[in-house]
């Protein structure tokens, strides 16, 4: 997979990094890098991230490969635009966080365009190019959901692409990929920045929490640092999924609550051992 | 500080890494290691982590400061033996995860001891000697909580203890400790158990999930494979203060899924954001 000219539109940590890894890679020809913010583009030139910046929506006209890397419901919008400008022929493709919307819209694409969603599983707790890097779709897996405007062959070129920046490329229904990642990752962001939530209200009561607060915590609360905006994206449209799994959660938290103050503490214990044999397992292999 | 001879009962993570710190700075003269488990003692030799080895508790009769650094419940078990068999004069300090029940103990230890709560804010979630290093405490808050048998020089002495391995002595009331530990540390825990257990039911319907979960899910949930048995004895003596934010948590979570349901965007951005806020503002200092 070699296309001549690819053009990102989003140059933040996803585009800004997908840009770096295609040119560390040499998997593309010519990158064109398009993003309203000119501070974006310029950070993109001087670490040779992309060969041209526009602010132009029009520049994507000269690519074979239009990418779409902002948050989802930038993508959205983008999309009939990207119908209208994209070469005869080019492939479109997103890197949005959830996936039944945009293939929804991007069944809508002209027949002389192809698309394909995309979402690779990675990410940062920090935004913008400045933390973009080369590497960080290695080992990562980078979930493909078709759509009606995927042919075989773009999908093809989409898994290539995947395994150019040497991502694990895995083929998904865009419903089964957004229920997925509702628990694997709308959750944990959800639950930390609701744990951070809880601890700010502690800790209003007390200082000193934070000299207290260590890497357990640290880690826990993360992800409450994220882009306020992608998160709200990816809640606007993956809603049934995310708050079914958090009154889940919060039933969960209830019961564990109801056992401790029963003194119940065989029950307990079997339950945090069963999470804690799995996260074990499960840290084996990643 | 140089004691002579310090005694560590319960080479684990915490205990090991303890030893292997006094032997880096030299601010013990001789360490004697304290475990039922012959492997534990064994691999602390291998280390040099330790100058002699018992697995009978008599052994702490030669040492100036004994250090109990086992779970919760075990240190408030040994605590009695510990104040017959101590040598006179001898400092007894703690490295147990909850202070209220343990400073209570304590006071009721001879008076020919002196005895002072202690917790070193740093962790891991796995555990044993094998995970032991000698700069686990480095630049952490080791709080110290007094008791009715600490003298002004036996706190100085703690002090310096926490000081020679580079950690930062806090001096707490042990309920004041125990409040803010529960929502700094013992929260946490729960929150990635229960988020490992709400994963967990997810993948039961689609095994996929694991391929999904990434860096965010490791992070949200890597204390859930903490030792069940340490967390258990956190959870039996912080009972009360645990219980109420288990139940502030899973309203916030409840709270969350209406605000979501309701799209009620702007509350939930600001309240997101103000998470994100905090979030960032502590990364700043850690």
């Amino acid at each position: 997979m070699k296309p001549e000219t690819v053009a990102i539109v989003g140059l933040g940590l996803m585009g800004g990094s997908l840009a770096l890894a295609l040119k560390e890679t040499g998997a593309a020809e010519r990158i064109i890098g398009v993003d309203a913010d000119p501070a974006a583009l310029e950070a993109a030139q001087a670490r040779g991230a992309i060969d041209a910046a526009s602010s132009e929506l029009g520049a994507v006209r000269a690519a074979g490969l239009v990418v779409l890397a902002t948050p989802v419901r930038a993508i959205l919008r983008l999309l009939p635009a990207i119908g209208a400008q994209a070469a005869d022929g080019a492939l479109v493709l997103d890197l949005g966080s959830t996936k039944r919307a945009i293939v929804g819209a991007m069944n809508h694409l002209p027949a002389r365009v192809s698309a394909v969603g995309g979402h690779p599983m990675c990410g940062k707790e920090t935004s913008g190019f400045q933390v973009a890097e080369a590497g960080l779709f290695r080992d990562k897996t980078f979930v493909l959901t078709p759509c009606a405007r995927t042919s075989p062959a773009a999908l093809a070129q989409a898994q290539a692409l995947a395994q150019a920046i040497g991502a694990r490329p895995v083929i998904l229904d865009a419903a089964r990929h957004d229920r997925l990642a509702a628990a694997a990752s709308h959750l944990p962001f959800l639950v930390a920045s609701n744990l951070m939530s809880c601890v700010m209200q502690a800790a209003g009561k007390d200082e000193l929490m934070w000299q207290l607060a260590a890497s357990g915590f640290r880690d826990t609360t993360r992800l409450a640092a994220s882009d306020t905006q992608m998160m709200l994206d990816i809640i606007a449209t993956n809603r049934e999924n995310i708050v079914e799994l958090l009154r889940d959660c919060a039933s969960g938290l209830e019961g564990l609550a109801a056992l401790i103050e029963d003194e119940a503490e065989e029950v307990l214990s079997a339950r945090m051992e069963a999470a804690a044999a799995a996260r074990r397992e499960w840290g084996r292999h990643v």
